[in-house]
C-alpha cells in the first residue's frame, strides 16, 4: 500500500515556511504500514493542483493533501477537487456551522459570514471534523484511490490525521507491516563504518534495507523490512541488530526510541537518581532544550541559565573577574568556573558549561573561530575538554551539543 | 524561469527527518528571480529517480536534487544520473581525491580506499568543489535545462548553493525580478483581515499575488509580485503595502525583515538602550531562543533562567515558597515574583516570566489544562496578565512565546 502526500502553498516553494506537516504524516503512514512514496509541495495554482492529484493517482493508492482550505481567495482547495470529481457540486454542510459557531462562542468571537464558506464543500466528501479549528478534512474514495484534504495548520492536520485518517485507512485496507530499526553511532564517519560493515551489508535479504543517516559527528544505520509477518520481521530485524552490534560495539549509543543520546542520557540520571543543569553562551540554551526535548525530563533536569555577557556570567555564575579578563570568555578556564558555578547555584549532581566562539566574525582576528570549550561538573571533579568545529556556525552549535552529551554519557557510564 | 527542487532520501518520506534544504533553495532561487515550480521527495531508488528528473525536465528549466551522494550502498545518486545522461561513463576526478586528502589531513584522519568513491562521477558533470565536505556538487547542462547535484548535508549544500549554483543560475540565464513584502500581524483571524481588505484585494493586478500565512495568533499577509522591471515592480507593491497599512493600521507590527515581533522587540530596546532577561517555565527556554535568534541581540539580552521545579523557582528567582503554597506554582502570584526575581537578578530594565500548564496532563484535574501567566516587570511596574491557550502543548508553548513578545511591545511602545 503506497501514499503520495501533497503539500499545496506558495508560502512552501518561495522558502517562507518548512514543510514540517509531511514529516509527521510520513511517520503516522509508516507506523500503520503504508509507505509514502512521494512528498510533493506545489503552488496554489488550479491546473497545478490538477496535475498534481491525476499523476499521484496513477502512482500510488492513498493521496493526502494538506493546505489551501482556508476562508480567504488564495485557498483555491476545495473548488479544485469538486472539479477533479468530475465538476461535483459545492453543497454547505450545516453540522459544520453548527461546529464553527460552537468555537467562536467559546472564545467569545462573534460569528461571521465569511466563515460560512468554511462550510461549503464538495457533496461527494465525507467530512472529518476538526476539533481544533473551523476548516473540515475531507475523505473521498473514487476509483479505488483514497483522497484525503486536510487543513494545513499543523495541530490541526495533526489532530485529524490521528483521530480520524488513520482509523479509516486502517478498515479501508488490508495493510503489511513496516519494521524500522534504528541504531545510533558516534564518533566514527559514515564511510569507516560501511567498511567495517560491508559483507554483513551485501548479505542483507531484499526486503530489508539499511541507510546511513550522517548528522554532526554522530551516524545514525536505519534498517527497514517489510512484509506480511509481523514476529517474522521482527526476528530479521533483531538479528541483523544484533549482527551489527556484534561488528560494532564500541561506537553504538542505543537503539530506536533510546537512541538519541539525550534520551540514554536522561535514563542513567534518572536510574542513578542524580540531577543535572546547564551553563550555555554560544548554544543559547540549546542543550537545555536537547534535555528537556525528552518526555519526563523534569525528573532530572533542574534548569539552565543563558549566560551572554561577561558581567552575567560573573554575576550569575560567579565566574571571577580576573579569570576573565586574564584568560578571555572563550577559555578552560571559564568554561570550568561556569559549569562548577551552575552545580553550585542549582546543587545538582552534573553542571554541563559551554563556551565558544561560533561566528560568523567581522573582527580582524578569527584565530578562536570555531573554538569551544565543554566543561562538566561533577559531584567528584571537574573537567573541560577544547574542541574546534570550523565553521559554519550552525555546525559549530549542533556539533557542541552532541559533543555535550556525548562527554556527559561517558562520564556518567 | 522556473525550477523544481528533487530531494532524494527514504529517510524523508518515513518521516525522519524534515526536508529543511528545500526551504533554504526556495528563498535562494526566489532571490535571484527563480521560481520554485514544484518541491519533490522521492526514495532512493533508480527507477523513481529517473522517472522524477524525466517529468522535471518537462516542467521546468532548472532541476536541483539533494541527497544520495554519499560513500555508502544506499546512495545511488550518481550512477542514475550517469544513467539518465545516456549511459554517461563514470570517471575518477583526481582534483577531488586531492581535495579530500587535504581535509582529512587536517582532522588528523587517515584517507581510506572506500573515499575514492567520492572523486568518481558521469563524466559530462562540471565540478562544483565542496569546501566543507567530501562529495563535490555536480552541474549538467542538457537539452537547455540545467541539472545541479547536491550533497544532502545541510551546510555543506548551503556553501555549494550560495557560492556556486547561483552565480551559474545568473550567468546562464537572464532572470526576471521576483519581489516579495510581507506584512506582519497579530491579533485578528485571517477571515476578519480578509473582510476588510476584501475590495483592495479584488483591485490587484495579475502579476501581484497576496496570500495569508496564519500562525498562533499572528497572520503574515505576503504580497508578490514577478516582472521584467525592477523599480516599477517596487514602486507598485510599496503602494499595495501602504494601501494595507491604511486599512488595518492597528493590527500591524512590522514588514519584511523588520515583519518578526522580536526583531521589531531587538531594535525598540537597542533604540531606547534598554535590557531584558527571561525567566521561563512551561516555554523550556523559547522566549529567549527566539529573542536571540536575531543577530546582534547581545546588545540587549543578557539571560535568562529554566526554572522548572518549585525548590529551583524558589532558590534561584527568590519566587517565595508562601506564594508558591498558597497559590500553586501556576498562578498570577508566581508569575509576578518571577518576572521581579528574573529582573533583580540581571539588572535588567525589563523581565518577562511565563508559568502555566501546557498539557497533556495523566492528572486528573484538568481544570488549568491550557492556562498560561504572563508577567513582564519593567522600571517603575509589574503587569501580569492570564490566558487559556486550549490545547494541543504544541499550541500553548508557540502561543506563550507570540503573546509574551506581544505584551512586552505594547509596554516598550
Amino acid at each position: 500500500m503506497q501514499a503520495e502526500i501533497i503539500t499545496i502553498g506558495d508560502e512552501i516553494l518561495i522558502g517562507q515556511i518548512v514543510d514540517t506537516n509531511s514529516q509527521f504524516i510520513g511517520q503516522q503512514l509508516n507506523k500503520i504500514g503504508v509507505a509514502v512514496y512521494q512528498i510533493t509541495s506545489i503552488q496554489d495554482d488550479e491546473q497545478h493542483i490538477l496535475n498534481a492529484l491525476k499523476e499521484a493517482q496513477s502512482r500510488v493508492d492513498i493521496v493526502i493533501l494538506t493546505g489551501g482550505l482556508g476562508p480567504t481567495k488564495d485557498d483555491i482547495t476545495k473548488k479544485t477537487i469538486a472539479k477533479f470529481f468530475n465538476d461535483d457540486k459545492i453543497v454547505e454542510y450545516p453540522e459544520v456551522i453548527t461546529h464553527i459557531k460552537g468555537l467562536f462562542a467559546k472564545m467569545n468571537h462573534p460569528f461571521k459570514e465569511i466563515q460560512r464558506y468554511q462550510a461549503q464543500l464538495p457533496s461527494k466528501a465525507t467530512l472529518l471534523m476538526n476539533h481544533f479549528g473551523t476548516a473540515p478534512g475531507m475523505w473521498f474514495y473514487e476509483n479505488e484511490t483514497v483522497f484525503v484534504s486536510l487543513p494545513g495548520v499543523p495541530y490541526e492536520m495533526k489532530g485529524l490525521i490521528k483521530n480520524q485518517v488513520l482509523p479509516r485507512i486502517q478498515k479501508q485496507f488490508k495493510l503489511p507491516f513496516i519494521i524500522h530499526k534504528t541504531i545510533m553511532t558516534y564518533g566514527q564517519g559514515e564511510s569507516t563504518i560501511a567498511e567495517i560493515i560491508e559483507d554483513f551489508e551485501n548479505s542483507l535479504p531484499k526486503h530489508i534495507k539499511l541507510a546511513y543517516l550522517p548528522s554532526y559527528g554522530r551516524v545514525r544505520l536505519r534498517l527497514s523490512a517489510k512484509g506480511e509477518e509481523r514476529i517474522e520481521l521482527e526476528n530479521e530485524l533483531n538479528a541483523a541488530v544484533a549482527k551489527i552490534y556484534q561488528l560494532i560495539p564500541d561506537i553504538i549509543t542505543g537503539l530506536d526510541d533510546d537512541a538519541s543520546l539525550e534520551k540514554r542520557v536522561g535514563e542513567l540520571l534518572k536510574t542513578s537518581n542524580k540531577t543535572i543543569c546547564t551553563a550555555e553562551s554560544l548554544t543559547g540554551g540549546k542543550i537545555a532544550a536537547t534535555l528537556v526535548s525528552v518526555a519526563g525530563a523534569s525528573a532530572y533536569f533542574s534548569g539552565s541559565f543563558v549566560t551572554y555577557t561577561a558581567a552575567v556570567k560573573n554575576k550569575i555564575l560567579n565566574v571571577s573577574k580576573e579569570t576573565i579578563e586574564k584568560h578571555t570568555l572563550v577559555s578552560k578556564q571559564v568554561a570550568l568556573e561556569m559549569a562548577k558555578g551552575a552545580k553550585e547555584k542549582l546543587q545538582t549532581n552534573y553542571a554541563i558549561a559551554v563556551t565558544g566562539n561560533a561566528g560568523p566574525t567581522t573582527d580582524k582576528n578569527t584565530d578562536n573561530l570555531g573554538t569551544v570549550f565543554i566543561a562538566l561538573a561533577t559531584d567528584s571533579k571537574a573537567i573541560v575538554e577544547e574542541f574546534n568545529f570550523g565553521q559554519p556556525r550552525e555546525k559549530v552549535i549542533n556539533r557542541t551539543v552532541s559533543k555535550a552529551l556525548e562527554i556527559l554519557q561517558r562520564e556518567i557510564l
